[in-house]
């Protein structure tokens, strides 16, 4: 088969394309035949050998997610038939035409979403309900605060706290507000350096229940303001820095929590309760129209640089999908 | 009664014992007749004018725990007759002869404990297994670390943490090692500026499950360091101070849990719920030997401001208890 082979680390240049082996599915894994794979920043980061694959393979494949169909099962495998639609997230290894993974780690497309277009659900997705509802606490009638409200993780996160009768503050960059209006924000807020803490603030006086952040940084002393009393943050992501000031002080007097959370390092027990969690509580709200992917643009694989390198510039709203061949 | 009354903030000169109104029990309360109060590092920062009473009374009396015996009780109250030996906490009035509090806050003493002695159990018993047990999750088996393991909270924490089958590491100041390994502590650790972390990792490579700190400051950083993928730091206090660098990387990374928490400022519902839980899950292990409480010494009620001297100057080791007229 044919995938993106990394042997240097680097620019979008190093993501060449060639031929491997097929994978061979283990006894409770599934190979899929890849219809479609979705970039997400972790993989500008593996690229450039900042952020390794936790399994330590010896051919070091980028991909976190993609959606396909069931082409082999493993002997002991009795969740998918051959030729169903499927989706699901991996460690890596999804810039590939076939992958092989655990069964329970997969989510069935749902019916009227087109398989392309399912490869940019279950990254952002899984990573937003899980970061907002399992890690936040987000429940109907509290406020969420959504930093990058028009990123991958920020429409996903939209749609779900408004789909469970949340109310939802974003932050976004100059030119994406309509996007996140259109999905449901209640409130789309103008991002750093403008002081979106006194706008917020003077809206939702009380504070917010839940704060999904991507960025750290400049942005997580004022997260601290902004959380309610008994709060949560959920980190994300550190697209703005890690090494920070904070005022431990406020954690203290609002008896907030602060979260570090990531999916790709959790074994493999853990991907899979909440994957099974997530086809429950998430996968049937696909069917009703109150979740949908929000896709920026399709790339063809052979241009998965050209694709990354418009993920670098901050262009995107939505995902960057790549069809496979 | 006589009681301590701020009439401005300061040192402990401030601390002047003046004849005020007795309380009267509201229709749920109970009004104790107070054998002892002891101190809190709270108090000192209260007499500072720098930790309000969170109830905001017209009357500024500090004393944030204290044991007695039960003088008279409201008309809806029914868990307590008069002469009933008690102990409880609240979020100020202590320094007093008499205290009202409501039913569902008080403890009974255990029988084998002194009435004097037992004003050592209330505050720090609750933190430390609120923090350690309820808020930091720690279990049996998983490993602890308490930072200032000889103060009140870190005696505490030592005996609740070997109670229920824990292991416990604590760093202590120059002096204070005997005490806690007296106490059960199963390593002991030079603090700051000694590289105790270094001492730390040799011996549990794995990290720490959970991190009780109420130091905050220089050790904010070191904790991210020394808790476990998946553990938890439970922010307690910041003697050491509250704004600090930190890397929120490892938060990331580690999957990690930063929780602030404090006792004094929470509702009357949560406070009654967690004495409640207490009474269950903590109080028979007194009866047992299990847990006692730690006394560095005792003042007659004239002497307060002695004792907070004495508190201020780091020198004791566990409770400084005041003894009523």
């Amino acid at each position: 088969m044919r995938a993106v082979v990394l042997h240097s680390h680097g620019g979008p240049e190093v993501l060449t394309i060639e031929e491997v082996a097929d994978p061979v599915p283990g006894p409770d894994e599934v190979v899929v035949r890849i219809a479609a794979t979705a970039l997400n920043r972790a993989d500008l980061l593996q690229r450039m050998g900042l952020y390794a694959d936790p399994r330590g393979l010896a051919q070091e494949i980028p991909g976190l997610e993609f959606a396909g169909t069931v082409e082999s099962v493993g002997e002991r495998s009795r969740m998918w038939r051959v030729g169903d639609r499927v989706m699901g997230i991996e460690a890596g290894g999804a810039y590939a035409q076939r992958i092989a993974t655990h069964e329970r780690q997969l989510l069935a497309v749902p019916a009227d979403i087109e398989l392309v277009d399912a490869a940019a659900i279950p990254e952002v997705f899984l990573t937003a309900w899980d970061a907002l509802v399992l890690q936040g606490g987000l429940t109907s009638g509290r406020w969420a605060l959504v930093h990058a409200g028009a990123s991958g993780v920020g429409t996903a996160a939209i749609q779900i706290a408004k789909a469970i009768g949340a109310r939802v503050a974003v932050t976004v960059s100059a030119g994406k507000a309509a996007l996140c209006r259109e999905l449901g924000a209640d409130l789309v807020l103008q991002r750093s350096p403008h002081d979106w803490l006194a706008d917020a603030t003077a809206a939702v006086g009380a504070g917010f229940d839940t704060v999904l952040d991507v960025i750290g940084g400049e942005e997580v002393d004022r997260n601290l303001q902004a959380v309610a009393p008994k709060g949560t943050i959920v980190q994300v992501g550190l697209m703005g820095g890690g090494r920070t000031q904070v005022n431990v002080g406020l954690l203290l007097t609002k008896r907030a929590h602060w979260v570090g959370t990531t999916l790709r390092t959790r074994p493999i027990e853990e991907k899979a309760a909440v994957t099974r969690k997530f086809a429950a509580e998430m996968l049937p709200l696909f069917g009703t129209g109150a979740l949908r992917p929000v896709i920026d643009c399709r790339f063809p694989f052979e241009q998965i640089g050209e694709a990354h390198r418009l993920m670098e510039s901050n262009a995107n709203a939505g995902k960057i999908v790549i069809e496979m061949p």
